[in-house]
């Protein structure tokens, strides 16, 4: 295991402490915790907005923190989720009286822990709602999950939702918009490559030379199949082909792309991806609003892509639209 | 070699293709060519800045092609200079009779075609300046270069010139600025793995299980010594002294940092680094202005990072503080 890491077992800590450095200006730790804050948290008026998870899918979600976006991400350990007390404390601090909404991956350990916070929350009189991202298409129950998993889809949740409790929407609103977004935003992957969680020090799983896994989980969790490499044309249309299924879209429809590299995979390769999935989505007479390429969503040195479609309407194009200034997604 | 990829001749094609699909509301392509430039080029009354080199680092070059940036990207092949008439069509598009700049990283090839395109412009009647970026501390002299080569520092070359373009100054300001950053600004990375060009078909070098490289160049010229892999503190701190012993910075000296993978370090590692860089510059008493970490300028899929400081005076910190809308770098 080569790693740019001192302590197989720090890393989150000493990840969170070259955050901290770097981003002072817009963000801080809630002390000890692996809590991040906007700096000016909490905003007075403002519905907060919390998501987080296991660590290792960088730069969610603490790169969302900031303005238009989130108001908190609990970074649990590597692929681990974080545990109630410090969701407990992300609520606390970006409440400002306006509830909390909590943004959460489908994952089994993720909805028990920020269930119970949520229940610790209002114990104390502060008002949450919870949405639950289920946008992987890939399968139907997963080794973490009940129901399909969450992955990439995640961030546009956080734009839309954000957008919304910027300009000052209730909790119930942020809540509906949020639910709209889960409603409409569908994703698949596909990886090259495994990766290695640190403290386990080898690769989760074992991919042949010249072998990939279509519909895999961002924690290497069993996709639909292992096939052999194929051209990037065919990988695009597969995992297109099963978005589009699910997602029902007809001609004219708008939507959103984004096309997420899983951690290793040059910004080259997802471009080339892109290439097959906007003309695919041309043939079919779907109009593209706006396309993302990059790495949003990622499961540490993992090789390989998701791609995520949203199908827009005039409210999720307006808060698409809408400013956003985090360290990973400015608008 | 599994990669995202369809044919390994047409990566560049396939590359632009899918960028400028995602992209078609900043960005066009030249006709014909592997040139992106603005779409509103040429801008009226301004200099314009044209940067490019080998493909393969992207986001760099055509991903900071847009507001307060550059006007134009000319796209090699993998790791191969633009021709000189690709670069020449690139100048001729952007210049609005105001002059060009050229921000040339300093390998051979690159400074041949790019000093040939110059030429032909000036025979055409256009003003063009260059700048050769040498921020690699690493080696004097290389497999393509005479001198130091130039690697990720090249990016603050663009915001900064980009930046005082944008506010309508003359050719001979724009390109004086551009020296100044050049003066200023060091780097040196360093290599977990090595990467593929697509068309080879096989690893550039080798390195061993446990193996690093110090010092690599960004198309895996070899570097200062490869040794066994250390803490990421102990590798921050290798790196940094050296930049530290060129750039002879003194006490409340202020510093713009950038650490930035090569292509497959996950964003968590970056921070690791980052860690150790905050720490050493805070015991020397130098003052850091801003702190960028992730893709700058990469490899393929080379794992690995380097590490860039820009010494900063007023004039520098106004014009980095500006506005940039750009597919890879926004403020």
């Amino acid at each position: 295991m080569k790693k740019l890491i001192n302590d197989p077992n720090q890393v989150v800590e000493d990840m969170l402490a070259g955050m901290v450095a770097a981003h002072s200006n817009r963000m801080k730790r809630l002390p000890n915790t692996n809590v991040i804050v906007r700096k000016e948290a909490p905003i007075q008026g403002k519905v907060g907005l919390v998501s987080g998870g296991g660590s290792g899918h960088e730069p969610s979600h603490a790169g969302y923190v900031g303005k238009g976006m989130l108001d908190g991400a609990v970074c649990g350990e590597v692929f681990t989720s974080p545990t109630p007390d410090q969701i407990f404390e992300a609520i606390q601090a970006v409440d400002s009286g306006n509830g909390v909404l909590l943004i959460i991956k489908n994952y089994t350990g993720d909805i028990m822990n920020f269930e119970m916070a949520a229940e610790m929350a209002e114990a104390e009189g502060i008002n949450v709602a919870k949405v639950v991202v289920n946008d992987d298409v890939a399968v139907e129950d997963s080794t973490y999950t009940t129901g399909r998993r969450g992955i990439a889809g995640t961030v546009f949740v956080h734009k839309i939702a954000g957008a919304l409790a910027e300009k000052g929407a209730t909790l119930k609103e942020v809540e509906a918009v949020a639910k709209k977004v889960v409603e409409n935003v569908r994703s698949m992957g596909m990886a090259l490559t495994p990766c290695t969680v640190p403290a386990a020090g080898k690769p989760g799983f074992e991919l042949g030379e010249n072998e990939i896994e279509i519909g895999m989980g961002i924690h290497g969790e069993p996709g639909i199949e292992k096939t052999q490499i194929q051209p990037a044309d065919e990988i695009a249309q597969i995992l297109l082909e099963k978005i589009l299924d699910d997602l029902k879209l007809e001609e004219n429809d708008k939507v959103a792309v984004m096309i997420n590299g899983l951690g290793a995979t040059p910004l080259m390769e997802l471009y080339i991806m892109n290439k097959k999935v906007s003309e695919v989505l041309k043939d079919k007479n779907i109009y593209i609003h706006e396309t993302f390429v990059g790495e949003f969503m990622t499961s540490l040195e993992m090789a390989g892509c998701s791609i995520s479609l949203l199908k827009l309407d005039d409210q999720l194009i307006e808060l698409l639209d809408e400013q956003a200034d985090t360290i990973a997604f400015k608008k």
